[in-house]
């Protein structure tokens, strides 16, 4: 079953994230089994997809819209700037309902592993816009790993010329729902440290 | 973010098997930030696919062909049929490139459960296939599950006509590299009853 189209969807599907070529095969058997209710409007999902989404001038999101909803709703908050690594980041503070400022998409993060420099992420578009908007806060809301920590340096060294702006991040300790036996001790070391009175 | 062509998107794509909301969005941000290496080509991939492969109407196999390269391949012994569930199970049979036989896609097992009846899969064809091609022998591959030693038993009573025809399962025992400790009672009391002197 070579030079078969089936062969190459099944290729193309395995190198989205996530899947591998097993599951890559069950989907494509599946859309090619529920052509009229799975694979018609998934090749019509993303057309319209790709056609209406577009990147956010302002702050890197992906909407239908540019400046982005949050970019453009006037409710929101412009005071503060949340800094995440992605979309998907962005996406996940947005579930929680529970932040209402504005944010900047970095585009990934420093990283010497993966050669992700300074000129790949948006940090000379944040800094304009630091400039431009100058927000009181600035939420560096990225991974707690190694790049996320480097990236975080960065960006307080390129925020030095305005020391009135607040620099934040988010907070570590414990994962609520989490089990003190299962953490690492980074986790409860910092957990510990950083107690709260109650 | 309602009422968006992305959310929409992401809707669709965790409705695949094995997806779910989380990889469905992890999917579609590396789709969309990714357009032109992602993207584009599994668009372009889903519409030759859906353009170009059939169902084969002898065997039930998906091919750009049809009849299929595994029943056109006159190279295959049309004497011996292997009945599977579907088209991932045929795949997998031919993988490991063990069978020279031709197969027959039934289409799923029947199940109470789910509501599959024998007017859902192609025992019917199958029934006119022997009559017409006369096989040898039916290798009945289907899953070591009561659905499929139902489906089994239907279509060894379908068979019944055909008394010079041998029809045969798969073995039953321990996987290769499974531990015996791992392993469940119906398994290990199946290996020991099917042992095979060495």
């Amino acid at each position: 079953m070579h030079d078969n189209p089936l062969d190459h969807l099944v290729k193309i599907l395995a190198r989205l994230p996530g899947l591998g070529q097993r599951s890559a095969r069950r989907i494509a058997l599946h859309l090619l089994t529920n052509r009229d209710n799975a694979l018609k409007p998934l090749v019509a999902s993303l057309d319209q997809t790709a056609n209406s989404i577009e990147t956010c001038d302002i702050c890197g999101n992906m909407d239908s819209r540019n400046p982005c909803r949050i970019c453009n709703n006037t409710s929101r908050d412009e005071t503060i700037v949340c800094v995440v690594a992605n979309v998907a980041d962005l996406w996940a503070i947005e579930r929680t309902g529970s932040y209402r400022g504005q944010y900047h998409v970095l585009g990934g993060l420093l990283s010497a592993m993966d050669g992700t420099t300074q000129q790949d992420l948006t940090i000379n578009l944040l800094q304009q816009r630091i400039s431009h908007q100058t927000p009181t806060e600035l939420i560096l809301a990225l991974s707690a790993t190694v790049d996320g920590q480097s990236t975080s340096h960065v960006i307080i060294d390129h925020c030095k010329n305005y020391p009135e702006m607040k620099i934040s991040r988010l907070a570590h300790g414990m994962p609520i729902g989490g089990e003190l036996d299962y953490l690492d001790d980074g986790t409860i070391t910092t957990a510990l440290k950083s107690r709260d009175s109650i």
